[in-house]
């Protein structure tokens, strides 16, 4: 035990869920272990919840708990407020008002930090006080924490993500045992990896939050999460998954983040990645972020991106560092954003440039397939490989292939004269590709 | 830039070989971007080696430099030495003088942690003083602060790390385009992979001063580094790596950190890892660390374990971490081990139990299986599967098994009785296997 440091740390909690009840069992049964470790006595002082009546999986002293948030904020011994309200409002108010009232905050809200992130992180630094928010993107991992104090001194060119655990488990699924997006996705609900709405998950917008708040952190960007392009997992086939697999290539959901210059490329969709690429091999609910950066070149993170112990984990660990803060006696606040990058906008999806594998259903006459390439030809898009078998089904015949490099709008325009083609009998499936 | 923060930390440099040329150019190169994003001035005011007529890829003024080690530590403007001497001595009286002197330390020099780490680390408690040491274990992959704040919360289970990118790089050679083992390891030493003296590297050694620090840090054991048991990849065959690979492996050289109850294992050698576990896809001079903890579960981190750059990268990191501190105004140190797990003892080699590849090369005539099997058998080793093909070379056929889970004890002595059998014609090759 370090003697010299030790100090009693009060924690006050709002938000008593799944994560909230994990971390206030964390505080309780570790408070032994964190002392040892750190030399910090770690005190959960209130914890507030506006449904007190629900039960939790562990048991607190009734003086302990509240319904008051303004009784937490208030409370002049508490140094750090832990937010796991979860949404944009009144997480952000209390949030807003703990700052306000020389709080530090820990926060998990990714939707909150990827929506006003910049207006909230500004308010920290005003009020010289932490804001730290480890389990906002890929929960037990600690990414926030390598790019901004072990990456420190690099500068970003790429970040891929595998952000999203449920979308993950379900092409899993369906890519090791052929089963239906359908069935997946009741698999994933039944194990509870999927909402019972999936929505966020499935159509790309959680990664799409987390991805906002990864721009911010490693490119100093602000970016409108309805800015960044998302495309969902919904229409993935088993045929697209096996066909990818021929070619070489995994489908994963992809959060991407590329600088090309003064630009930064930033979009959410599936995507063929090579077989051997280690993202490729990332399978069920486990998330990943694959990172290059200019000193310490690529470096991939791996873990699980949810879950109750996981997630909690991650506040623990935010707790603490503010700790080793409020132990060295002055309050102080690290830079959460650095404008040292001129990031001047956000690529348009319709100039970005990638490989795509399309796959095209065609009546099986001749002259199909040289009208598709002749099309595709005219959008300055030339094919690399294309195979056609002889697999029918009422004379329908896929038609699949990659491309080379080929600007999205030409894709775009290319692809919307094809489907119009009266020899093209259901809408054509494009997937673009990254090395 | 904030404002509230801004302080100016001196640095003193010792030791100005490769990667103390790459800490140089950073600090010079990126004063400006640390500013920025730190709020912190980070100055070189100076830099110590014994030889200053040696030809760097950095150009500094001429009084910022000395042959002398004592008016680098005895400067009162320099709040951190950055020990880059390598080996124990002189770097561990540098370190000691440093801290006695109230400097805090960034050292890279993974044998003197790994062999005087805990009297190191007490020296800094004592003298309040923090030791950073992220360039120590993997390079630029930030995992002694994931370990030590991202996962602070967590009791670790086990670590399985690929640590020593040479004999990465050649044992994925061998396995990728079947390079024989002395061609892979020529061909890492033209490429800058190996030493000229590669011993370190290919005989495991270097890979167990780095599990040493892992041991210290997770599990707050302190080993002596003679204690862990150590196997080099010398002995490994293009013929086990494919045999391992029909059977649906790969061998990579492995550091093993397990606990089992109160003991701990402690190992380093080459293990047979299932085709599909992530480790199995990390290639070349890659290094990865794949830890299993209560609250995480799994997680792995991958990138560069060594390189100018990627190291110069931790050792910044780990600069600024302890700017932070500066600027706090209140010297601190942290705690580096915690005892807070009751290890007591490193469990010996002999107990551990594993499941093993044998490979025997035997005469082929009746019986010799049978011998083999019953030998195995007497000694409490039973086969899960195995393999005899008609591949002879001079009446020598090859016999390969997978054994279930066996104490090594009893492996070596049914090893021992098996090479003396008449109609074993070379030793037999045996090789763990984890899941």
């Amino acid at each position: 035990m370090n003697k010299k440091l030790q100090n009693k740390i009060n924690i006050g909690l709002i938000g008593f869920g799944t994560i909230g009840s994990g971390v206030v069992k964390l505080l309780m049964e570790r408070r032994d272990l964190l002392l040892k470790r750190t030399g910090m006595d770690f005190h959960l002082s209130l914890v507030c919840d506006k449904d007190l009546s629900l039960k939790r999986d562990v048991n607190i002293p009734k003086n302990m708990l509240t319904k008051d948030v303004s009784k937490v904020i208030n409370d002049p011994d508490i140094h750090i407020i832990v937010e796991l309200v979860g949404g944009i409002h009144p997480a952000k108010e209390i949030i807003m008002k703990a700052l306000s009232k020389g709080k530090h905050v820990v926060t998990a809200n990714k939707l909150l930090l990827a929506s006003e992130g910049e207006e909230i992180f500004q308010k920290a630094k005003d009020s010289n006080r932490e804001i730290y928010f480890e389990a906002s993107v890929a929960g037990g991992i600690p990414i926030i924490k390598a790019i901004r104090e072990g990456m420190v001194g690099n500068r970003f060119s790429s970040i891929f993500g595998i952000l999203n655990g449920t979308s993950n488990y379900i092409l899993s699924s369906m890519s090791s045992q052929s089963t239906s997006f359908k069935a997946a996705l009741k698999e994933a609900q039944s194990k509870g990896y999927a909402e019972k709405d999936p929505s966020l998950d499935i159509k790309g917008l959680d990664s799409s939050h987390k991805l906002a708040i990864l721009l911010l952190l490693a490119f100093g960007k602000k970016v409108d999460i309805s800015d960044i392009y998302v495309e969902g997992i919904e229409d993935i086939s088993n045929f697209d998954i096996q066909y990818a697999k021929e070619f070489g290539y995994a489908i994963k959901s992809l959060a991407i983040a590329k600088r090309c210059g003064n630009e930064l490329e930033a979009r959410v969709h599936p995507t063929l990645l090579p077989l051997e690429h280690l993202l490729s091999s990332v399978s069920g609910v486990y998330n990943a972020i694959f990172i290059e950066a200019d000193l310490v070149g690529k470096q991939l993170f791996y873990g699980q991106g949810a879950g109750k112990l996981p997630t909690a984990s991650a506040v623990l660990s935010d707790i603490v560092d503010i700790g080793y803060k409020i132990a060295c006696g002055k309050n102080s606040a690290k830079s959460v954003i650095s404008k040292d990058i001129e990031i001047k906008n956000l690529k348009k999806m319709d100039d970005v440039v990638t490989r795509y594998y399309a796959h095209f259903s065609a009546i099986d006459k001749p002259g199909v397939l040289a009208n598709i390439a002749d099309l595709l030809g005219r959008h300055n898009i030339s094919i690399a490989s294309v195979v056609q078998k002889e697999r029918r089904e009422a004379h329908i015949v896929p038609i699949v292939m990659l491309t080379h490099e080929a600007r999205e709008l030409d894709m775009q325009a290319a692809l919307s004269k094809i489907n119009k083609l009266s020899a093209i009998k259901k809408k054509s499936v494009v997937i673009r590709l990254e090395k």
